[in-house]
């Protein structure tokens, strides 16, 4: 048994007794020694990498590590075993999570375009931006010995007469707060209140001239994305937007991958601790320092996940959602206070959960499928988001019909060794000169590229395509001074050289990323085709598209048509519409109409699964093409 | 400035710096040392004893401290101050608290008698025993690919059949278990749940195979002592009985000093801490052991207990109680988590507590009210409830007044220099022989004797104002082998030698524990007295008189009328119920009618504030006497 001490960039170390054989990757995890590994272990990602200060090691070469990296001892942990002792570096992957937070910048037109245009929709179809949480200052008079009703029913009074309830009730949390605040503010009070039928609560009770607004949460958690949002419940204004990625990246790329990790003894509690603790509660911290919001003004949240998302969140076991017949333990589940998952926000905060409809189609589509409006709708609408999971609904005011194909996390970034989420350094959009192979891009902040994200993909493998650099399969097929191939045949793109970048470092997109993306977005056009088709419709029934998704700033609907991403239709039916899982987890948290809208929505929406669908393998397979194997479903294709 | 070092009997130690002048009591509370001190340093009840092992004090000596104890440096550390350094001697409070507390045996006949006539009263009244809260064994389809609804609904539906409800929830806890639970015991489960209306709530899931009772735990919370039952909530059988040291008595006897010490920085945190961490859950511990029943099976507490008590369990600022005009936070109140006070019990255990109808008349005393059957009776009856406040209720079916008077503790033991609680070793009761003055006791337990609880107080006032050793001012007017005067002529009676008492030293009730115990006595008679004349009534009105309390298995009510603390009327009107404030804890527990009666009969009570009521003082400065300085009103007193 060898002993592997674990060197940690960010301070501190941790030793482990392995037995031969043993990756690192696995030593690591036994060892509770963070190493980000998206992949979960097969050899695609290449986010692993360690470096061996001591002892030899048996470990395979693969794209993702160079020549001089490799003399330099750099190894993927998950193609690593150790004989003897050893010292291995570990990166800092909490600054890697870290430095992957964002703040936006609300100034900017685009960030907020979503979410006006959301508010005159909502509008539009009647849901009005009412929480049921409001603010209520209410002056009382002083107790006397004619009148020494006890506090609790004092203020009751004050507020039935301000609001006529006709039951008035007040959390423990409150009257804990409530004789000492009344005298101390001379019987006036700025009275926090939720409505509820012919119940007022008041939740939180503060001086009368205390001006911070009454704030709620919005939270997207994606697979490897997350986004909040910190809203002024009572104006429905967004106060700060904030981005981060899902801690539980280093357990896994994928929702199976997580699930495998949590049945582990420990691991749901660990998987749990690390959305909460490493993600979500760093988030909130970001978002209201953003908007100089203290944490305790929070009073609701709202949370829009897919299904094993969402599992993992509460700690409930998930293991059921990936084995035969593909249980959930619930669809729609009742709020829960915040502070039984550890959130400590306003002590009576709430957490309301966006329902799931299946297994595989959860709480973020129903969420986005609110926000999109498509439940109002006379036409045949489609409804596509690109996440980790791609989901389709597809539907009308009638009828909803969903379904969810395993995409992979092309579309955040992952799986591609260049790959990175929409923020600033992001390469968004791409063309390349057919002539002279040259590229140029359109980057996220504007500054030189640090790496590529889901939009960027897109364009990158739509301009290689178009140009002729590779070809149907993705692979590389014309020379050029930014083609390269290794020593194993495998061919690369260099889109930045060193000088060009931002780290200094080159950004090279390279067959085995192309394939994986390939593999993407077949899975997605694959998923249209069947679900239109089991319900006897061809693309060319659908009247709107919606597409969703946090990949960028937009996405260019021609290219992902072109690469057979997307059916054939004419541009101007498609419509992007972002993160519409936050849109929804939004509208859900200013307006109880959406959020009864949101549960009816759900309960209407049909849940087909793909896997057990007949023909979905061969359409699968057909769609891992450039545009197609059947050319004839993408006439547009040619005059690109 | 000194410097003090309190050496704890329990182990560690604690340092502090004194300014001259200061009390050792006052250091003490300020290096958070633990000293027993009830009477909260006014020198009366001699509980706060402590050892200066090296350095001068400067110190008061009383009646509580013989020469061999004064020599050996023990001091009362609210009337010692010292000089330089020094180093003092702390008995271990812990232990004494851990030594205080009992379990009783429920094989004893008298253990449960109260609650068997409680539970036929509560029959005849109407009452049925239906908590709410039951077991419910539930057998489910496993999924199949045909039956794919989430476990959520799965277990709702089987609950919805079994059991008709309109609607079926789960709390997050119960979510939690549910996928694995479900797996792992073939789809059979045990449901513990609650009725509310239409709905039914899951609150808890087992293996269909625990036999477990279904639990809910009674508590009686006094300024003193603390009584709890743990009881099978759907037979309403008790399976133990305990009871504890108030621990908050180190910050004072009664509910002012307490309510003084909560004023000070950090003192509402400490007092909570003091009657939950020190009280309340090793008392839970011990009624669990008692009945070999896991605290997670604990699915409800019911709490009675005065005004403030309440306040300060709940963490809540008693201060507006104790100053005009007198207001409570609360009277009623929501059922609250028992998880928010940091009582572990089943994790969806909410604390029900007994409604407030005044300040000085709280939850105890309408729980009382509700067990003694007060509302329930067309005759005029009256409830008088013997505590550190004694409380009186006056009425019939058709009306109900109560009033507060400040008793002190001397019913519980407390003021009186030999007191205990009525729990083996008490002294219950005592017969002095008129010639030779020998006294003979009853003593719970039926062993040599440790103290004098509230019954044996009352018998050995009674005895020895009969047998003449004393005179109607309490003072020693007889010589007598057991009669002794010390240098301050301050006279006393041993009630036992050193010999014949269970810890070798004597048991003494001396003069000034007798005027303690007059005071106390005369502020119930003039309370009675002034309640009643108030309302144009006077004692001959009065058909039934209901005594509660817990100061023994019985009391002498010849011996109580002998004194003049209760109405001379015939002893077949009297009728001891016992700790009827717990009995009505219990009643709330297993009887949902009998919450609902509760809540119905606080609301109908009316408070009346004796201290605002013209001739109470007079009243009660003319019931300081034995028997009355109006002998008019004890015809009876001479037969005795």
């Amino acid at each position: 048994m060898g002993k592997i001490t674990f060197k940690l960039e960010g301070g501190g170390e941790s030793t482990i007794f392995a037995t031969p054989g043993e990756t690192l990757l696995g030593l690591a995890r036994k060892a509770n020694v963070a190493i980000d590994a998206p992949c979960s272990g097969n050899l695609s990602c290449g986010k692993c990498k360690v470096q061996l200060l001591s002892g030899s090691s048996d470990s395979q070469k693969t794209i993702h590590i160079d020549n001089a990296q490799w003399d330099a001892g750099w190894r993927l942990a998950c193609a690593c075993s150790v004989e003897g002792d050893a010292e291995i570096l570990v990166p800092d992957v909490a600054s890697a999570y870290r430095s992957r937070m964002k703040v936006s910048d609300l100034s900017s037109p685009d960030e907020l375009a979503v979410f006006n245009s959301l508010q005159a929709s909502m509008e539009e179809a009647g849901l009005t931006k009412e929480s049921g949480i409001f603010s209520l200052p209410v002056r009382m008079d002083a107790p006397t010995p004619d009148d020494t009703m006890p506090d609790i029913e004092r203020i009751a009074r004050a507020v039935r007469g301000a609001t006529g309830a006709g039951k008035v009730t007040l959390t423990y949390f409150a009257l804990k707060q409530l004789p000492n605040l009344l005298r101390a503010n001379n019987f006036a009070l700025r009275c926090i209140c939720e409505r509820r039928e012919d119940t007022v609560e008041i939740l939180h009770l503060l001086p009368i001239a205390d001006t911070h607004p009454v704030c709620g949460l919005a939270v997207d958690i994606g697979t490897t994305s997350v986004s909040g949002l910190l809203v002024d419940m009572e104006s429905g204004k967004i106060l700060s937007k904030a981005s981060a990625g899902n801690g539980q990246i280093r357990y896994g790329a994928d929702v199976i991958h997580r699930i495998v990790e949590q049945q582990k003894p420990g691991g749901i509690d660990q998987l749990q601790k690390s959305i909460i603790e490493e993600t979500i509660l760093p988030l909130i911290d970001l978002l209201c320092a953003g908007a100089a919001i203290p944490k305790g003004r929070i009073y609701r949240m709202t949370v829009a996940s897919n299904t094993t998302m969402n599992h993992l969140l509460l700690g409930v076991d998930a293991n059921a959602l990936r084995m035969e017949p593909f249980i959930p333990a619930f669809f729609h589940i009742d709020a829960i206070p915040a502070r039984d998952l550890g959130i400590e926000l306003a002590p009576s905060a709430m957490i309301k959960i966006s329902p799931n409809i299946g297994s595989y189609v959860g709480g973020d589509i129903t969420a986005g499928a609110l926000a999109g409006m498509i439940w109002n709708r006379r036409e045949l609408s489609l409804f596509i988001d690109l996440g980790t999971n791609g989901e389709i609904v597809f539907g009308n005011k009638e009828f909803l019909v969903a379904c969810a194909c395993s995409a992979g996390p092309a579309f955040e970034g992952g799986d591609i060794s260049c790959g990175m989420r929409a923020i600033d350094g992001a390469i968004e959009g791409c063309v390349i000169d057919k002539e002279t192979t040259e590229p140029s891009f359109s980057v996220i902040g504007g500054e030189k590229p640090v790496g590529l994200c889901g939009s960027g993909i897109i364009d990158v493998t739509a301009e290689l395509f178009r140009t002729g650099i590779i070809n149907g399969k993705g692979k590389f097929i014309r020379d050029g001074a930014r083609v390269k191939f290794d020593e194993f045949g495998i061919g690369s793109f260099t889109l930045a050289f060193a000088e060009e970048s931002a780290t200094g470092r080159e950004i090279v997109i390279n067959e085995v990323d192309i394939d994986n993306f390939i593999r993407a977005k077949g899975a997605i056009f694959s998923a249209i085709l069947t679900l239109l088709g089991s319900l006897g419709f061809s693309p060319s029934d659908v009247r709107h598209v919606d597409v969703a998704g946090g990949i960028g700033s937009g996405i260019n609907i021609r290219n992902a048509i072109g690469i057979g991403m997307f059916p054939d239709l004419p541009l101007n039916k498609y419509r992007f519409i972002g993160n519409s899982s936050l849109a929804g987890a939004y509208a859900m948290l200013v307006s109880k109409a959406a959020e009864e809208q949101l549960l009816k929505l759900s309960k209407a929406m049909t849940y087909m699964e793909l896997s057990v669908e007949p023909g979905y393998m061969d359409s699968f397979v057909a769609a891992c093409f450039l545009p197609h194997t059947d050319e004839r479903l993408f006439p547009s294709a040619k005059t690109l």
